[in-house]
């Protein structure tokens, strides 16, 4: 019976070095002589096949026949003699696997089928993995290195608060040394390889109950269990720990290839920016956000609602700007100083004009600086503050550091200081006093957005079963597939949406009706109907109805022997004001994500489109619709009339409990038409849905 | 009569200080102390009132009594003295002030008319200026820094063969020493300050024609002469010296009030890309690009048309990633090696996959990294090459740079080197070599982007006398103001762009026709005349059309009494397949432009437009409309009908050709309907034109 993991992991009191050897040259040898280095007081187990000591200390031919307990192995052999260390590993009660290996899933299929071995073996004995093919754990704050990586070797590793989870070996130990510079030590860092078993969210969680932690990177290719992430994003927040996190933009499986067209329009990155958002995550988009946004966030806790403001103070005008530009192109607000803090500057004989950036020339008279800025570090207009350094950061670093900026006293809302000139001391002067400082204006005002923009994590909604009731209904007894439009409309109808009244004709004779009606053959074998020429619109009166659904009915049994036919479908024409495309997938990274764009051929051309994770609250559904630019003129524009989005919202709403719905995994409404606010309502035209 | 500018101004044989102290304590001691540590050979000539002698060199109180001749005058006096001074400097016949004096256009309107005399006064005596409120000029190639800047004071020049035009002082001292970290030296430097006489186009001029400059830095806030820049551009481009501008994001003047909807649609930053774009100038978006991006160009020319490629190779992963992914987001190409390139590096025992991203683990056995470098930097299916540095950049700097990059042999194409880990060491290494290195992705990405992008200089067409005779004798007598829609389509007509045939009621027994009709009243004092309900689409037959403008008649004289009321215009309502927006404008700053945007009530929300600097050639025209997606519909896609999308081009450049007509400040055809090609034909069904 292994130990917890939570002692396993990050704290084992012995490690068995799986693949050790005496040859100092080879790779594998570095293991040992990290954790020597290091002080590590557990027992060190090298394990090889023919030496019974190595480094002065017992080695074993196994695992199994070392003294016990062990409690983690650094497995470095190569692939093919993996699975029999695992096996080895299980016998032996070991709590986790490190594996160094490469030649798994990331090489293909032989590597894939691999790693699912080992994986069943593991799972089976009660062992936990971690990679395979990563470059090891680090427990920075007790001097235990799991790894082989040179660049651990090389150089000391300096403890400190922040934690570190990353799906890249090198990226890990690069940022090591990028944040070393900056004198950000570690706590604990991760390199989770192939993700095979422990994966981020497991261990960012981990990372969130350590003491030593404040807070933590991830640095982040692709999701591979964001429910895991999600729990582990929670808990941090719960904690008060801010997780901070990089993402490589564009999805390395690229667009997967979708039934509908919000599948299509919908890139990864979108779904990657949602989920961040609504778990409270912090996001960078430079890497040495990584570096200089943990000092700004540390400690401070995300807002609960819309974005926050930033003050502007420099004593040198054009580097200010730079970042004052890059903060309105992003969206946020720097607010100009209200009257009344100009009003209590101007009495201590310090002028501020009532521009966003305040700027006092060579930093102003002595003591003005810091004056303004303990002004605006107190003041209630501003969540965060902005302080821009000139050229006397270069000529006299700490001076000019200590007097403008730590003269100010203590920051309680986040401080960034930007540094125009090259100016390592003065950033050094910063770091060494926890103040977040700033060497590029990009970084700067990716860090300030990150921060503005962050909210508290957003728990789903409950889906009330009563609502979900029919649905499940109707769904009972179907098996995967496509549901033509008519059972779609069924579901849509079932969540609330409305849809049309539909008939179902099988001969043309059974048509009944007066008005304008559209008219389609409804297969589940013919995709493109449109191109196909089996979709009529606008026919008035029954004699046209009957006469489109027989012609239509003849060319699709001719045109498509093989298909099966349920009938013609005739449904009222619909007028409205606006067409949406409203979308739901079950997203195999982020999880169930309901999308709502603009509808008609432009869908695909624009990409103009709104995404959250689903279900969505009618608050949520409520900041989609605001957020499409196309739906103002329905707000109440003008003199246009305005349309129904109220309803356009509750049907958002609607589809978004799709979520709840296991078997759904893709549905689209298209088009969604949106009446007037006379008429009202909300209507699905045409969809389709998917079921897994 | 004073020495030529290429003489007086950075190349003086002799410099008045004017302001000159000898206390040492005072900012304008600086002066001389900076010249004189320089070495400078000239003679320095200190101007004091009440001196005789300062720091051992003759003063005097006016450059009038100072031996002749002087050359160059540095103006440190306070701004009300200025105006004296510069009346002593054209009697001294002296060839250029630069004025670091604060207190003129920069502070509001008194000080702008101070500007304004000293301005008069220096162009009626033949006396050139730089600034006022500028930091100076630096000649470091021939030690001549003409400034009184602490930075420069305090620490060593480094010659170099990069010159850079600044708007802002302090980022000019900002970027100084951010290029001295990294090795590279400058040849001339310019704060242009207010820019009331020399400006950042002349200078850069100037800069193109000296020898040590092998290319031009440009920081800019604002474009104040944008055909002096254009002309430097062209210039710089003749002599092959690449020049790179970094622009603050938003207009600081905000967006300008306009008559039209172009005017109000398009934003600052749009303007300056199209600029650059037209002229050659290599723009990037980060700080550090104009550190970086220099080594990258220097010595190679732009594009002559179409993107290029950048080609990647990496001994790690993650690093790579981040670049590939950004190159991919700004629409780069990054394509996977050929075929014979991967035979033929497989020939060489070096397996390579079609991945566009060349992955060595850990750089690959010996010399299998330069070996595929060298490749890459000789192999036509690139243009550039992206090759990126792991842990090894840290741990052994030079011979990892040694090995890797400098062993692949001499580039012929630009090559972009980016270190993951914190690697100071190797980019210093690098930066000796005279290899482009990068120390964050972004920064790196950036300046890839710029090369890839970079385009030879378009020169305007040349409009044709005879395109424009027609146009040139409509506007003959008229003066500045706004023309109504029926002169308006006459001068679009003029310009051989279709409009519908108009009729101007007097009273509506005037009007004859049959079929569909569009009336409005005529009136250059009523704009919003659909909100006013004095528009009236399709009218079927002459009673209605007769009744409509009876009923117009009489409300826009019962709403408007004031209002010039020309009469009802009739024109036939004209279908088409689409809307768009076409606008011409004069801006104040990059001059005229034509925009192409969608029209409808949308035009003003979605801000989905396209811009060229005008005139445009048939072919920019042609890729303008290319450029908006929403047309692309209509150049043949799914079962759509095709629309005259050649017909809409020639109409994007009709209406560019305004530019060669000085009266016209903005136009605007809204909408112009595009019909299906089968008709064809692009329609002006509304407009309007401003006359300055």
């Amino acid at each position: 019976m292994p130990a917890p993991l939570s002692q396993t992991l990050f704290h084992p009191r012995s490690i068995a070095l799986i693949g050790a050897t005496p040859d100092q040259a080879k790779t594998n040898s570095r293991a040992q002589r990290i954790l020597t280095k290091a002080g590590y007081a557990g027992r060190i187990i090298p394990i090889n096949p023919t030496r019974s000591e190595i480094g002065g200390l017992p080695a074993y031919p196994s695992v199994r026949e070392a003294p016990g307990p062990v409690d983690h192995a650094l497995i470095m052999v190569p692939a093919a003699a993996v699975p029999g260390a695992i096996e080895d590993c299980v016998a032996a009660g070991i709590g986790v696997a490190t594996i160094y290996s490469a030649g798994f899933a990331e090489i293909g299929e032989e590597g894939r089928r691999l790693q699912e071995r080992i994986v069943a073996t593991a799972r089976e004995g009660g062992l936990r993995l971690v990679g395979p093919n990563c470059l090891g754990l680090l427990n920075v704050t007790d001097g235990i290195p799991i790894t082989l990586n040179a660049a651990v070797e090389a150089e000391p590793l300096v403890p400190g608060w922040l934690s570190m989870v990353s799906q890249s070996g090198s990226m890990m130990g690069a940022l090591l040394s990028r944040c070393a510079a900056r004198g950000l030590g570690f706590a604990k860092l991760a390199s989770v390889g192939n993700e095979c078993d422990l994966g981020v969210g497991e261990i960012a969680e981990i990372l969130a109950e350590d003491e030593a932690t404040r807070a933590i990177l991830l640095f982040l290719e692709t999701f591979r269990d964001s429910e895991a992430l999600a729990r582990a994003a929670a808990r941090a927040h719960a904690l008060g720990k801010p997780v901070i996190a990089y993402k490589l933009g564009r999805s390395e499986l690229g667009r997967r290839i979708a039934v509908s067209h919000t599948g299509a329009m919908v890139g990864g990155d979108e779904l990657a920016a949602a989920f961040f958002r609504s778990h409270g995550i912090l996001r960078v988009e430079t890497l040495e956000g990584l570096v200089e946004l943990p000092r700004l966030v540390v400690g401070h806790r995300p807002g609960t609602g819309g974005r926050r403001r930033a003050a502007a103070l420099t004593g040198t005008g054009g580097g200010a700007g730079m970042i004052v530009d890059r903060l309105g192109l992003l969206g946020d607000e720097v607010p100009p100083p209200p009257e009344a803090l100009r009003a209590a500057l101007g009495a201590q004989g310090i002028p501020v004009s009532d521009s966003p950036l305040i700027d006092l020339p060579m930093g102003g008279t002595k003591g003005q600086y810091p004056a303004v800025l303990r002004a605006l570090l107190a003041s209630e207009h501003c969540d965060a503050v902005l302080a821009v350094l000139g050229s006397t950061a270069r000529l006299k670093p700490e001076s000019h550091v200590d007097e403008f900026i730590l003269g100010a006293g203590q920051a309680t809302k986040p401080l960034a200081v930007f540094c125009a000139p090259q100016a390592d001391g003065a950033l050094a002067h910063l770091d060494a006093a926890g103040i977040a400082g700033f060497r590029t204006p990009e970084t700067c005002a990716d860090a300030l957005h990150a921060y503005l923009t962050w909210q508290a994590p957003r728990p789903r909604p409950a889906v009330p079963d009563a609502a979900l009731a029919a649905a499940h209904g109707l769904l009972a007894a179907r098996a995967a597939g496509v549901l033509d439009e008519a059972e779609s409309c069924a579901l849509f109808a079932a969540l609330g949406i409305e849809v049309p009244a539909l008939q179902l004709l099988q001969s043309p004779g059974d048509f009944r009706g007066e008005g304008s009606f559209a008219v389609k053959i409804l297969s589940p074998d013919i995709a493109h109907k449109t191109d196909a020429g089996l979709v009529r619109l606008g026919l008035q009166g029954e004699a046209a109805v009957r006469a489109a659904a027989g012609e239509l009915l003849d060319r699709a049994r001719s045109q498509f022997p093989a298909a099966r036919i349920r009938g013609a479908l005739a449904a009222p024409m619909q007028r409205g004001l606006a067409e949406v495309i409203l979308g739901f997938r079950r997203d195999p990274e982020v999880g169930p994500v309901v999308v709502l764009g603009m509808g008609g051929v432009l869908a695909e051309l624009r990409r103009s489109f709104t995404l959250r994770l689903a279900p969505v609250s009618a608050a949520e559904a409520g900041e989609m619709v605001a957020e499409l630019a196309e739906l103002k003129p329905l707000a109440g524009w003008r003199n246009l009339p305005r349309g129904d989005l109220a309803a356009l919202a509750r049907a958002v709403e609607a589809l978004s409990r799709l979520a709840a719905l296991p078997a759904v995994q893709e549905a689209e409404i298209n088009p969604l038409i949106i009446r007037a606010e006379a008429e009202g309502g909300a209507v699905a035209v045409d969809g389709l849905v998917r079921l897994g």
